[in-house]
Formats: C-alpha cells, structure tokens, sequence
C-alpha cells in the first residue's frame, strides 16, 4: 500500500504528490504550520488525506505548543485549528476533522483533562481517522466492486486512490476491489488538467497494482465512450450536499453529462465524511479558485502568451440528476439522495 | 493579418506553430517534401491551411523537376502527390487541393502545354487556392458574425483561426466578423490538449486583435457554461460528411455534447472545401492517431509513468445531430444537412 501520509516521531511524512511519477520524494512536517503548507501546495491534496492531514496537523499542533496548562492553551489550540481549516475551501473533510478535533477537545477540557493527557488524546485521535479512513475505503470498495462490470472499461477522473486517502482509495479502492473479485477491468484515466492527478497519480498507483491503465486527456471521454469502449464512470468526492450535489475535481461534470449523454452508469465513492447535510445543494459549496500559474505554465515552461485571461477553478459540481449511485462505507445510496441521505444518517446515530 | 503562409521566392515561409506564442519563427520549405514535413509535424496545422500549403508544395514539385517534358514529368507529379497526400488523414481539404491540382494537370497535359506553362499555372492555382481562402473565410465571418450574440460569451475549441487558414479564420473569423459588427464577444478557448492549439495559437492571435479572451482547460468548460458565461460555440472542423457529421480536432464532440445539455448553439465553420459528400457519415472519416509522446510529454519534461497506455486520436466525429447550423462561404446550412448540402452543391454547379 502507498505510504501517502505517516506518522512518525518527528512529525508526519508526507509522499510529495507534486513530484510524482518520476519522483519519490518524501516531505516531512513537523509543526502545524508546516502540515497546512504541505495541503495548500498539493504535496498531499484528496479529500480524505486532507482531512487525516489535518487531524495530524491539530495533534503537532498541540504538542508543539510551550503552554503549561490546558486553559492557557485553550485560544492557541483555537487558533491552530483556524490555520489548518484556512488551507483549502471545497474538501469539507478538512473541517469535519477539524471540528471533530474541536468536540474531543472540549470534552478533555470539561472532564479536567491535563495538557499531556490531551496532547495523547488528540494524537490517538488522529491515529483513529487513520485508521477509519483505510477501513472506509475497503467497505466502499467491497460495496462499490460489485457494481462495476465482470470485464469492460471503467473511466476515472484525477486521482481518488490511495494517493487522496490513507489507503486504497475511494474510486480507486472500488476498482481495486473489483479486480480482486476477479473483474476484468481496463481503466481509462483522464489526465485531469491542470494539475495532472490522472496522468501522474492515477497512472503511477495502477501501474503499481498491475492494473491495466491507459491514460486520455481529458477530452477523448466523449470518443472513446461513443466507440463502446467505458462501461462505467467511478470518481471521488470533495463534498455532496444533502440533496446529493457533488463537488469533485474541476471536469467531473464534464464527464457526467458525457456518461448520461451515452448511458454509461456514473458512481461517486465517498466516505461518510464528505457528505455535508449542512449544505443544502451544491450552489452552497465554495469552489477553490487556484493559482492561474497552474494553467499558464507546466514545469517551467509557460504554456499561455502573457495577459490572456485565465480561468483555475479546482473543482465543479455536478447535479444528482447526474449520480447513478454515491457508493459510502455504509452502503450504496440511490436517488432520491436527500432522503437516502437522512435515512443512513439516522440509522447511524 | 497573421501570416501563417506566404510565398517567397526561395519557398513557402510558415510561421512555426509549434513554437507560438513564445517565439515568433519561420520555416521556410522549398521543396515538397519540406512541405510534407511541416504539415506531419505540425509547423502548419488547421484543415483550411493544410490544404493550400499541400497546394504550394505540388507548386514546388513541379518547379523542382529535373524533367524536359510534360509527358516525362506525368509520373513524378503522381509521386509528389502521393507524397503530400501520405502527410496527413483527416482533413478532407488536403485531398481537396491535391485533386484539385491533379485535374489541373490532366487538362494541361491533355491541352498539350509546354512543362513551363504548366510550372505557371500550377503556381497560379496555388494562389488562387490561397486568395478563395481568406475570401471564403470573410464570406463565413460576415454569415457566421450575425448568429452571434450582441453580447456575451464565446467557446471555441483549438485554432480555427487565422492560423489555421490563409487568415482571418473559419471559427475566429465568425468572431472576428461579430467584433467588426459591434458585438461585444468574451472569447473562452479551450486550452485544446495534447497539442495546446487553444492556449497557444487561439489565445495568441486574438490578443493581438485585442479580443477580450481567457484560456479554459479543456475540462471547465460543462462548469463555465452552467455559470450562465457562454451564449455560444463556434468551433472549425477538418471533414464534414454528407450527413452533417463533423470531423474536429479531439474534443470536439466533448463541447458539442456539453453546449447541447446547456441549450447553447453550437456552430461549425467550415470552407466548402472541407464538405465531402463522397463519405456518406462521420463513421466513414479516417481519424490519425498521433504520436503518445504528445500525450505524455510537454516542453521535454515527462508527465505520465514509464509503460502506462496512452490514446491520442486527433479528432472526434461530432454527430450532426448537435451541430445547430455549419456557416460555409455560401451560406448559413441547417438540418437535415443531407438536403441542404445537396441543395447547395447543386446551386453552386
């Protein structure tokens, strides 16, 4: 399994996913500070792996801190999770971790926990996420394996693998787990411009697994779907409101209309944690406008003549009229979402 | 105006598109097989353009014969034919000007000129090929211009500009005809991957028309639209069946499918020369696979994993079925397109 983020004595290494394929480098953060640089440079990005980043960044947080007392401690531990939660807008994992962090501290506070037994807390914590976070994306697998073909081509869209979570991956866990139910699947992954998660991220953790990958840019899907060649469309999630809205990496809703248009069924793989029933439909998720040097420049070299005007939203929502199916650890829900949403929801509590 | 061909005495003089917007060189062929050269590799690209330098370069093997007499020459014409006709698939115009050139040169042999007189004349046609270029171009901007908006936001996918014709362009012509109107046109280009047409050349020579333009990846395009920013699409096209089908670079049927979803028109403009009622349906139209290093590399520097697939289908085949009208230099054509490019080509005989 790809080491995308770990633990370690001096703080969590990171796999440097801006670096990759050509490059295995890793990154070592060892403050708070240092783990919301790594999220806001794509040194880890992937909706999971940033809320799992985040929770380690809370836990360097507070063991760094010089604070004697739990009380005096209190508005710094506010202002590192304000840091951490400043990184990124559109992954609401980032603030899941974040409050879920803010709930175990104030419940050590409350129960006059000392600033040592919250620093252990908090860490084990973050160790918790881990872990959950590698258990989701097997049960989302196992779920979601089944619904894909006994042999075809399935397309994905940046990278929702093992690299955007601690382990196995969401769309990629679901492919993953169907070829070790004995599917024969082809993938086809679009290299997702700008930033390239498909043709680098997507590529590289496949090739590894020995699973038959072709890389497209990401404006073939509409031909090669038309030639008979993608049975179905797999991607992963940034957040799905409460009426079943997606917001994915920018060009998901490309492909959804695409998959619709030719009939080709289109799963989202996400753990419970991406879904914000807060936000009512997509229109309420903020979307990351990222740097315009992504567009403009690959490795130096710059792509654009100077001054044009430039467009970098980092993702889009595609409308759950769009969904066939959000495959999460506890099952696989079908439209109409809001309802499905509320029903595992309760279920659960 | 752009020159992106121009006779010299030396040779035909390209502008380097492979080299645009950083660097504004020129490549000067002076035989046909230099020609051959820069339409395989792409130093002249664009359906319309294709077709007069493959023009220029039978122009320069007849020059370049070392043959006494006409009759003499007959086979080494057919050779420099087959040459430039071996160059590239997909585009129609190239066949177009090829056999235009060949019953040129039946009638000459037939009439019994000298091989100077035929050395002029085949020189003569090529510009006249090039001269009906940029007339036919003015002729679809002045009918393309007035289906546009008053104001609002224009897509386009790769060059369809001046770059791609003897200038002014088929699909940037139409915007350029709307600019010259009064309209108030944003431009959104599509970056265009593999080969960037969209960020490099489209962007390029609108800039120094001082038209209003920003360059999208290929993948926002679904998103910009459901933002309300796009009225309407004009893209060119390098083969158009007798159905209505249309040849365009990859990507083409991505943003023909999209604006459909969106109830935006979606227009192809196109010279006659690039309407081939001798292939019945787009099923029927050669599509060139280009080199994977496209896909893979940029500016030298790897993307993808050593030994991962690629596809890199230049073109897609749009079904008529999503094109709201094709603008020709004689006229504006609407479904069913059998009937009305029937109707056409009878007129016109």
């Amino acid at each position: 399994m790809i080491p995308t983020l770990a633990w370690t004595p001096d703080g969590v290494r990171f796999i440097d996913q801006t670096k990759l394929p050509l490059e295995e480098s890793y990154v070592l953060a060892s403050t708070y500070e240092q783990v919301a640089d790594v999220i806001v440079t794509m040194v880890v990005r992937g909706a999971p792996a940033i809320g799992v980043s985040a929770a380690y960044g809370v836990a360097l947080g507070v063991r760094g801190t010089t604070a004697k007392t739990a009380e005096e401690f209190a508005p710094e531990f506010e202002r590192i999770c304000a840091r951490l939660a400043g990184t990124r807008p559109t992954a609401v994992n980032l603030f899941w971790a974040i409050d879920r962090m803010k709930g175990l501290f104030a419940n050590l506070l409350d129960s006059g926990a000392t600033l040592d037994q919250i620093k252990d807390r908090i860490l084990a914590e973050a160790h918790a996420m881990y872990a959950e976070d590698i258990a989701a994306c097997k049960a989302m697998g196992a779920f979601g394996g089944a619904l894909l073909p006994q042999a075809g081509g399935v397309l994905t869209h940046c990278n929702a693998g093992a690299l955007a979570t601690c382990g196995y991956g969401t769309a990629l866990g679901v492919i993953r787990s169907a070829v070790e139910q004995g599917k024969q699947i082809q993938v086809f992954a679009d290299e997702t411009r700008p930033f390239l998660q498909g043709a680098r991220l997507t590529a590289w953790e496949l090739m590894a697994d020995h699973i038959p990958t072709t890389v497209i840019c990401d404006n073939m899907a509409a031909s090669i779907m038309r030639a008979g060649r993608i049975q179905a469309v797999v991607v992963g999630a940034d957040r799905i409101a409460a009426n079943g809205d997606v917001a994915n990496k920018i060009g998901t809703y490309n492909v959804a209309i695409l998959a619709h248009e030719h009939g080709i069924p289109f799963y989202v793989a996400a753990p419970w944690s991406t879904i914000d029933l807060a936000t009512a439909t997509g229109e309420g998720i903020p979307i990351e406008e990222r740097p315009h040097v992504e567009v403009t420049h690959h490795g130096g070299k710059q792509l654009t003549p100077n001054g044009v005007g430039i467009c970098n939203p980092a993702f889009d929502v595609t409308p759950a009229k769009y969904v066939t199916a959000i495959i999460t650890e506890r099952g696989v829900l079908r439209a109409p979402y809001d309802e499905a949403l509320k029903a595992i929801e309760k279920t659960a509590k």
